[in-house]
């Protein structure tokens, strides 16, 4: 998406030297804009541990160009030094956070398509190709998702008059940041933005890390797409005055039954949605479905952060200009953080995938995605 | 309540000097610990104006020792001196903080109390005393709920095995900070606690201004009652995992019919709660209702603040030891800070007041205050 202008992604291959690679530095995100450049394995490892980039799409494409960066490097006097060496910097890849799936998953891809190609000097080149590939795969499918869930925005854009624009409600950053471009949650946003559909973004803070106000405002405000901030609260008022039209967040893991695990306060958010009938809409890559799972509030492990996220804030000090921290809890009060929750699929209208919209229960995913469904019969 | 094993109130009169008045800052709280003393009406219009003191019952009683630090310096040399300043007084009070009741309310009170008296060197001593009975009253008031209050919890405690506590979700500080003494949310469950009654308090942070993480977390930790403090957003998950057994909440302004204003974020957690079959009780003192509103959502104006109040964040700054603030939303993206929300009766289990609990509801209401409502049928 575009900043100041110039279009970018959250990853690329460097134009002065093809053999490195380029990266926003999320963490200084909103404050400061700086762009790091990658040249070797561990570099690429170190971003992904660091949180230098973060969201599942992402990770999964600097890993991939992470194996690129490690097959550059790779000595070809064997195939034995070459696994050696390629078997190392996967393991440490994949170490770098243990619990994202697309970073094995891309790392394991690169994996088995280098041992397929025989002749050594040709595998950096291979592994190049298929970094560019999995980056380009991200892309495609938020784009894609991005095109069907216009067309839920274009018809409620219908129905309004005098170019009044259609009031979406998201909560946390499942933006063009959290993936390769577009975004889950923003990429209808962002099509329909750019299709002339008036559209206004409500953007809950999402405390405890903000990434609503610090990463989405940033993102959205970057590509000129209108947007208001609030604070998690303040969406049940927003939507109870009849202020917004439609709520779309991203997801963390979904369910086979359609319950959506995502960032905490979500489950609130979609209570609020439901009790005003503001449909409540989850956009996804399919590769987010979880197929062995039937109850979310059951069966999705919700992790328990420090508890520092939660009695200390990060911020920017505009005296100092640095980023700093505040306390902002009572020392000897103690804190619970809990980083996810769990949204029952009865609460969520319909899911956004690259194949289309479907119903959030079993038939309605089964619609489109039959193969995962009628493995799980055998 | 108890501050480091000593009893406090929120305002007292000085055992050094009677004609002295002493407040917490509240300000300063929960980094710092200050006593201030007010010796003049117009140090008692500042410390309401500029918040050293907040909250219904506090803003009322301190009014009313206002009007008693005004009654010492009014001139007792004609009757209209001292009608032309006490009027100047009772009118900069006033002005404090426009739109709080309690604080018109008691100015009212001492005035229309005082003219009764025609001797003029009295009037001073019996504005000391009535001042005096303000507080006591406020204190009483919120003494009273919490017994009715704490009914509700020792039927819960009867439930528990292994003296396992009962667990009570609050939003925001209805405690005795807000009061003289005891609060309104917060009377039953001290109530409970110096009963004896194993409780233990989530305490939701309460964005965008935190006086659920600043204020409730302070004043429960100093009394002694087990406390954690959770984000706005993880109020749903806590509730949904079965961790929460009853949530009590102050309120702004009740209607007849028992739709409650409460800072924002209320009615999201309200949702949460029904949703998951957790009893939703209000506390408040019946000074709270508003006879005239049926309709909550339609008829009570909600205050939109600064934005300022969600963009920047106070904290403690531990590096300069001294409170401080942090820029939490980009530059250019606009914020909206809406103060308070309404809950509908429909999601309020029973209303907590001096009198007994009521059902959220026009006849519930009018079993334990028939005398408002036969009034409005004239």
């Amino acid at each position: 998406m575009k900043v100041n202008g110039v279009s970018y992604r959250t990853i690329w291959r460097s134009e002065a030297d093809p053999n490195q690679i380029q990266i926003i530095d999320q963490r200084a995100l909103p404050w400061q804009w700086e762009i790091l450049t990658l040249t070797t394995w561990e570099a690429a490892r170190d971003a992904i541990r660091d949180m230098a980039v973060r969201g599942a799409g992402l990770i999964g494409a600097t890993a991939g160009y992470g194996m690129s960066l490690a097959a550059n490097a790779a000595p070809v006097s064997s195939m034995e030094a070459w696994d050696h060496w390629m078997s190392a910097a996967a393991q440490g890849l994949k170490e770098a956070r243990p619990t994202a799936v697309n970073l094995a998953w891309a790392v394991d891809r690169q994996m088995s398509l280098l041992r397929t190609e025989h002749e050594l000097n040709s595998r950096a080149s291979l592994a190049a190709k298929e970094a560019d590939q999995i980056a380009d795969d991200d892309a495609a499918c938020c784009q894609q998702l991005g095109q069907h869930g216009l067309e839920l925005i274009r018809s409620l854009a219908e129905k309004k008059t005098d170019g009044e624009p259609v009031r979406i409600l998201t909560h946390c950053n499942a933006g063009w940041l959290a993936f390769v471009d577009f975004g889950s949650a923003t990429a209808p946003i962002y099509a329909a933005h750019d299709a002339g559909i008036p559209v206004e973004v409500w953007i809950e803070e999402t405390r405890p890390r903000n990434q609503g106000a610090a990463l989405t405002a940033w993102e959205l405000g970057k590509h000129g797409v209108p947007h208001q901030i609030i604070v998690d609260n303040a969406g049940g008022h927003v939507m109870q005055h009849g202020w917004v039209d439609l709520v779309i967040t991203g997801t963390d893991r979904v369910t086979r039954t359609g319950d959506v695990a995502n960032k905490i306060g979500t489950y609130k958010t979609a209570l609020a949605a439901r009790d005003n009938q503001v449909p409540f809409y989850v956009a996804l890559p399919s590769s987010t479905f979880d197929w062995d799972l039937v109850d979310g509030v059951r069966e999705i492990p919700i992790e328990e952060r420090d508890e520092s996220e939660v009695s200390m804030i990060q911020g920017w000090d505009s005296i100092h200009q640095t980023p700093g921290q505040l306390r902002v809890a009572p020392e000897g009060s103690r804190c619970r953080n809990f980083g996810f929750d769990v949204t029952p699929a009865r609460l969520v209208d319909g899911l956004i995938t690259e194949r289309g919209i479907c119903e959030a229960s079993e038939s309605g995913i089964a619609s489109l995605f039959s193969e995962n469904f009628e493995n799980k019969e055998n």
